[in-house]
């Protein structure tokens, strides 16, 4: 299948990229690299050495003998570009990961609020727009976020995959409804992606315009069997108080004998899933798109859930490190449980990659390998929610005696 | 009050800014005049000889005695400006019109579709961000639409003023939530004024804004009390297809003696409301916001619903106009029933001006004034929902002798 990854050169669209060319899809990234450019503006960088996009490619081709192709095209601001993309490339499916990924960036100044709604929502809407008029009839998979739901709000009943049935009285008895799940947004980033859900409904049904929304939970891991392959290849690995996500944090914190950073009572549960697991997904999700005129099919891309705590606790214990209870820059509930339903991806075949030493090990040794790459005033999270909110001071200043490189 | 009007040289904005200020607010108009730049794009013009602002506002200072401030933002682009603007005025309330209003325009094509998505969420979100991050303490009234309910979802039941009670059903029984309406736009300009609800939301919720959403019907009428009292201060009159409205254009329509424009079967059931109200009910709104801490409060601001055949039928008996049948350019259902709660307004103490036959006439008699401005060519609606939807040819190619100017 002919398909364009939007994002390919970021955390999940890299890998993502590699695994469907790897089975045989006939791949192009599309990316301005913003990612990397908002590393510099942060002053941080992956923990792992991601090299630069031409060379992964080159090395790619190297390892594989198959061509992944590149275009730099701002999605938010270059329309014109993004057409001749499409009725040049005439994709049969189209992978969107574009969009600004982080709750903690989105939140931080007004300027990463404003570039977030501007450069998500114009990237997603110009997307449609293009779609709706060039006549590539490519079907579109988005990566949304379990963070559309919120946490909560539907008591003891497990969050279903984007629609909700709700009973509605009326003069005439109650009548039932099948709505989008209602939205609740943790941040400035999830409200991006309850804007783009109402967008896909709109184009779905007026274009026809066949839509694949991804409610994804947090990704963890780094490797998959393609980036494994040759180091040029190797993914990103995200650990500052921005763009890292707990579980890999907590895990490149014990790698290198800093506290592990618990936000708040730590009472909080999430949805996981293993980047080896989101590419699956991925490919499952184009093989089995929407018919058009139908609604966008909503799938939950998530295999596991658990409480931050008792991953921190889990990692603290095995690897001996000790946990800092930090203020929570978020305003969110100290407390929730959780219970996701992800039936359709098991349905269509996934084998889910669940939380095991062997792949926690993994991390940390990944971790452990580039420790010396790490800038620990960077490990705070500090970006919050509303001005005024308490943040901590550095928990480390110095870097540990660079550790044996696992071999 | 202090009051800014953003948008206030438009069709609302500029009769609700002369009807503010005669009631003793400070008004500061914040507008970058692009409903003026569209007229020149659609080679259109206001029925209505609409003057300059800086001409208005003169007027109005020579009428009333009173000074309307103007300041040219466009506040999609620059936002450090509206920071600057919000800082230096410190309103207590600001109204928000400024946002691309016409759903015809919004499906024209791909530029005015991205262009009415960049603009309109661009600008909301720019508001929000500035009145999270200046410390300016101004209730936000914005006006939305009652076509972000949609028509004929929630049955025999009347549409609720914003949140409608759902149950849910849970393993321990329904419970019930109270939700924002589900969403359901029908063209790209509604579709924005949904994403605005998410906004609003939000920022209601993480930083403590007081919002105040008004989802109003379809406006018709020209005149107010303080527009009537100088021809320089004159209101615009849309007739044309994009952003003339249905029953102000069967008025002018019958004026100039062109079939009156019924698309489809006429069964659609709108919601309606005379500018005059709009105005009041503006001034109710800035007078009685929501608590800091409080959800976004919804009210629907709309007096009456007809179904639009009935409308034509009624403005083709008096005035003996034919009824033009023409294609839907629109994809929406052919009939709907419609009730609407506006139970907030009332309890305020609006008293609503209801279509009556001395309002009418007045309307016919401002069109049939200036209706040797008219361009016949320009009536037909011609902006289709999808590409190679059926649309008329123009119905009249001249103007009928010039009618004779009522006193």
């Amino acid at each position: 299948m002919r398909v364009l990854v939007l994002g390919g050169d970021g955390f999940c669209g890299w890998p993502t990229s590699l695994y469907l060319s790897d089975h045989g899809h006939d791949i192009t990234i599309v990316d301005n690299l913003s990612r990397r450019k908002i590393d510099i503006e942060l002053e941080v960088e992956s923990l792992t050495p991601i090299r630069p996009i031409s060379e992964r490619i080159r090395a790619w081709r190297e390892v594989s003998g198959r061509d992944i192709g590149f275009v730099n095209v701002d999605l938010a601001t270059e329309y014109d570009r993004l057409v001749e993309v499409l009725e040049e490339l005439r994709p049969e499916a189209i992978v969107h990961f574009a969009e600004q990924r982080a709750a903690p960036y989105s939140m931080r100044t007004q300027k990463t609020k404003r570039y977030t709604v501007d450069n998500n929502v114009r990237a997603t809407h110009n997307l449609l727009t293009a779609l709706a008029h060039s006549g590539v009839d490519a079907s579109l998979v988005h990566l949304g976020t379990m963070g559309v739901y919120g946490y909560g709000w539907s008591g003891s009943a497990p969050i279903p995959e984007g629609y909700l049935t709700v009973k509605v009285a009326t003069p005439d008895g109650e009548l039932e409804r099948e709505i989008l799940h209602p939205a609740n947004p943790g941040s400035v980033y999830h409200l991006t992606k309850t804007l783009d859900q109402l967008m896909f409904s709109f184009y779905a049904r007026n274009d026809g315009l066949r839509i694949t929304d991804l409610h994804q939970g947090i990704v963890w891991g780094t490797q998959t069997e393609q980036t494994i392959r040759d180091e040029r290849l190797i993914n990103r690995f995200d650990y500052d108080g921005d763009y890292g996500t707990v579980l890999n944090r907590f895990l490149m914190q014990a790698a290198i004998g800093h506290p592990l950073t618990v936000h708040g009572t730590g009472g909080q549960t999430r949805a996981f899933i293993h980047i080896r697991d989101t590419v699956r997904c991925i490919e499952l999700a184009i093989a089995n798109p929407p018919e058009a005129g139908s609604r966008v099919l909503v799938r939950n891309q998530i295999t596991e859930t658990h409480r931050v705590l008792d991953l921190a606790k889990m990692i603290g214990d095995v690897t001996g490190t000790e946990i800092a209870y930090l203020p929570n820059p978020r305003r969110e509930a100290e407390e929730n449980d959780l219970a996701v339903r992800n039936d359709q991806f098991l349905a269509l075949g996934l084998q889910p990659t669940t939380l095991s030493q062997g792949l926690l090990d993994e991390c940390t040794d990944v971790a452990a390998r580039y420790s010396h790459r790490a800038d620990p005033a960077k490990i705070v999270s500090r970006s919050v929610w509303r001005a005024g909110m308490e943040t901590a001071d550095d928990l480390l200043t110095e870097l540990p005696a660079r550790l044996p490189e696992p071999q």
